[in-house]
């Protein structure tokens, strides 16, 4: 009895230690589980304000917001509360704090390793998609270390001597260095991207062909409206491209055994807010919206695979949805009036009034107003896109401004609060236009308000709660095994 | 062998099951612990913004942000999506969407049924604490159910009735009826707080001396600064009873075997958020984290028997971090200059000023502006402080305006851009001071951006993600092991 005794507990101590074994790794499979393909999505300047904006005018829920795991992110720069682009991408590609201006290097000019570049060396594809141009400070945090965000020269080479498998979106802004601020000159960046195999389309048709046997791309949209930039959403025509084809083409031509990265930037949201035009910042949400939505389906069909994380690198414009004006009330659906964004308005009617040999009058620019914005100078007093007197006198003396010029008046700080540098007469209209809808602006330049983190997919629970910038590449490093911990490049 | 074999099986069969059955306790005993003492903390108009700003100014974190689950909490109510006091309150007392001004009354005015009624009715002791009258939208949502929030002879009586064991901070506004508005007159409201064996003490000396042998307890603080509540903690006197020790009085007095529930309210947030006055704003933030501070001194010693949950109920005056003037800088240090609140002005300066026989002068008020807020009138031009001409021309119109008596103009929609009802030379002064603090401000009422929730102890895991506030009611009723929805009164 006694024997059988020991041999039944032997047995069953072995049974025991089998059953506390797995039991215990099933929390560390858990956490050691690492997702083949990961999307990292950043809306540039979207914080809480422009996502429940986008929401409320579209009167239904973000693909962001449903996502099942849902954070707080703290985003001050080393050197200042309130950060930059720059600051903020290389925190959340590497991990660390730095100063305004740097990509992918800390506050001394130390090189610091992307996360991109960790998913290259761990064999997956790499994509970097962005809606303004792909050597923009968001995009190059990714690939390049450089100290000054306007080394865009500099950045192109990096870009060239990647290695990633794809760049789409928008162009480059200095491959010749025209800024002539090369750190050093190894000849126009264009042509060493070619060199280096990239095969570098320019039309829809070009794009929609691309396959996986391109190899290594370069795409990038026919028209670019600003700065090398995607146009507006709201401007896009059927032959641009939008962030979420994009986004699409990215998982089509990435996909492969050994997984991707992909960091997907909406970087006009940004835009959109510092010109304080709420319409176009809204559509270019929901636009980065669907750029999710992309990653959504194909998460669907590959749900043990796949991590996607949605964040935000700021604020912008100290938005709100609440203006005085309007005291409790919103009127998101004013905003629906309004046909182009701020700076088609400002490339096409406001350059054909300033070519005209003689100063038109306001009072001819009415029609065009109304036709754009649908701010109603005449009618009926319960129309809520009536202008009020005090508005209109707003109009016609940003009007004069416009039609002066806008050099003068920069250095007056009365005149710099009441345009910031944009267009007067533009940034008059979508200031009486926002404020119509019940959004309100405070600055044309980001704030330092926490941004929001969505995720969904492996590892994607760890994007709960609050936490700061670099914790969004100290988790995914520590959810792909990587040590979690920023890491200096050899140089 | 074969014997052996079952015999072998069946005992390890046995343990195997209660190995899974003991496995299978762990979730069910973890969801369904109940904690044995419940903080609801509100603070009203307390929004991202007002954090960040409060963690800035003190240069350390709030405690409300290092505890251990953080969630985002949408709040429209049922028919505005910028909700109100009493509806927000209603919807996490309750966990039903109701309509502006509603108090814990579904829209049809249905009485529903709030979580410390629910907590009363299990035996708990009950707390309800505000800064603002105690019988204000967000407390009385808690025990009163009247179909507008200015029904206050109805909500005191309601009070009187309750049976909770501890009221507590601010004072009454109409237990005698003075308005009329009364549903059905029972006498003076306090007389029958007092039948109803309250306890009833307004002084610091009194408040000190309470004990738990006082039984039912309304304390209200001697100084009630503005329609019945406590002073801005900016101006509170060493003879006012803070927040914090209100709080700490009321776990004194509730702790029982039973456990107990207190609701404790940082009121004068919005109030000062309304006036778009930072400092007061700020200062009423930090105060209201020293309460939850005692909270948390709770928790540390009765871990396994608390629950925690700090929340607001919408953001109040679309307060940014960033200002266009001050660009991306911030200089938070600017708002140690301000002395007092905008309220402690407006009662005694602005009110002396308007007392004398003869308007003065201007320039004799320059410098009260600078002894109370900072603001240089001449001096270095480094100063952050020293006032700009276009800032010196608002505050003097200002004045002009403040002289005049505030009614001139309320109707204009221009004037209440500026002004928004307030005293206009006051609320110039705040605004200026903000804007060099790189603070600013959208609206003299609510917004409708999601605020901040966050949570430790028993069941606070569920707190984290992103959710409506009347899931703060369905989840806390669901740690309860209450039916978790809305339930309506029996009449």
């Amino acid at each position: 009895m006694k024997k059988m005794a020991f041999h039944l507990k032997s047995k069953c101590n072995l049974l025991f230690i089998m059953l506390i074994c797995t039991l215990l790794m099933i929390p560390v499979c858990a956490t050691a589980k690492t997702p083949k393909n990961i999307f990292l999505f950043i809306g540039d300047g979207m914080g809480f304000p422009q996502k429940t904006a986008a929401e409320q005018y579209s009167k239904s829920p973000l693909m962001i917001d449903t996502l099942p795991y849902q954070g707080v992110t703290t985003t001050p720069a080393s050197n200042r509360f309130i950060t930059g682009s720059a600051a903020a991408a290389t925190a959340m590609a590497c991990g660390k704090k730095t100063s305004i201006g740097r990509i992918a290097m800390d506050a001394d000019m130390t090189p610091l390793v992307t996360i991109a570049e960790m998913a290259k060396e761990r064999g997956m594809k790499v994509g970097i998609v962005s809606s303004v141009s792909i050597d923009h400070a968001t995009p190059a945090a990714f690939y390049a270390h450089v100290p000054s965000r306007s080394q865009y020269y500099d950045i192109d080479i990096a870009l060239a001597k990647s290695g990633f498998d794809y760049f789409a979106g928008g162009g480059l802004k200095d491959p010749a260095n025209k800024k002539g601020n090369a750190t050093n000159f190894e000849g126009d960046a264009m042509e060493l991207i070619l060199k280096n195999g990239y095969k570098v389309v320019r039309t829809r048709d070009e794009f929609n062909a691309l396959s996986p046997e391109a190899g290594k791309v370069l795409a990038i949209n026919g028209w670019l409206q600003d700065s090398g930039a995607l146009p507006y959403d709201m401007d896009r025509t059927e032959s641009d491209i939008s962030l979420a084809e994009f986004t699409d083409k990215g998982i089509e031509l990435l996909e492969n055994d050994n997984g991707f990265f992909m960091m997907v930037e909406g970087g006009k949201i940004d835009w959109a807010c510092h010109a304080n035009d709420a319409a176009a910042a809204i559509k270019d949400t929901l636009a980065f919206d669907k750029a999710v939505e992309k990653a959504y389906a194909f998460y669907k069909k590959h749900p043990e695979d796949t991590l996607i994380i949605v964040t935000g690198d700021h604020e912008c414009g100290g938005m709100s949805i609440g203006f005085a004006g309007t005291q409790y009330e919103t009127y998101f659906d004013v905003l629906k009036h309004q046909k182009i964004s701020f700076t088609q308005f400002d490339q096409t009617i406001i350059k054909s009034l300033k070519e005209k040999t003689e100063t038109p009058a306001f009072d001819s620019l009415k029609s065009v107003i109304t036709e754009n914005f649908g701010l109603a100078f005449t009618g009926d007093e319960k129309n809520t896109l009536l202008l009020k007197p005090h508005e209109v006198a707003q109009l016609e003396a940003a009007f004069v401004k416009t039609m002066k010029g806008d050099t003068e008046g920069s250095n007056d700080p009365e005149t710099y609060l009441l345009y910031g540098g944009y267009e007067p007469l533009t940034v008059s209209i979508t200031h009486i236009l926002n404020q119509k809808a019940g959004i309100a602006w405070t600055s044309y330049n980001h704030t330092g308000v926490p941004i929001a983190t969505s995720a969904v997919g492996i590892g994607a629970e760890s994007y709960q709660g609050a936490y700061d910038n670099t914790d969004i590449a100290l988790k995914l490093m520590d959810i792909m095994g990587i040590k979690a911990a920023p890491v200096y490049a050899v140089n």
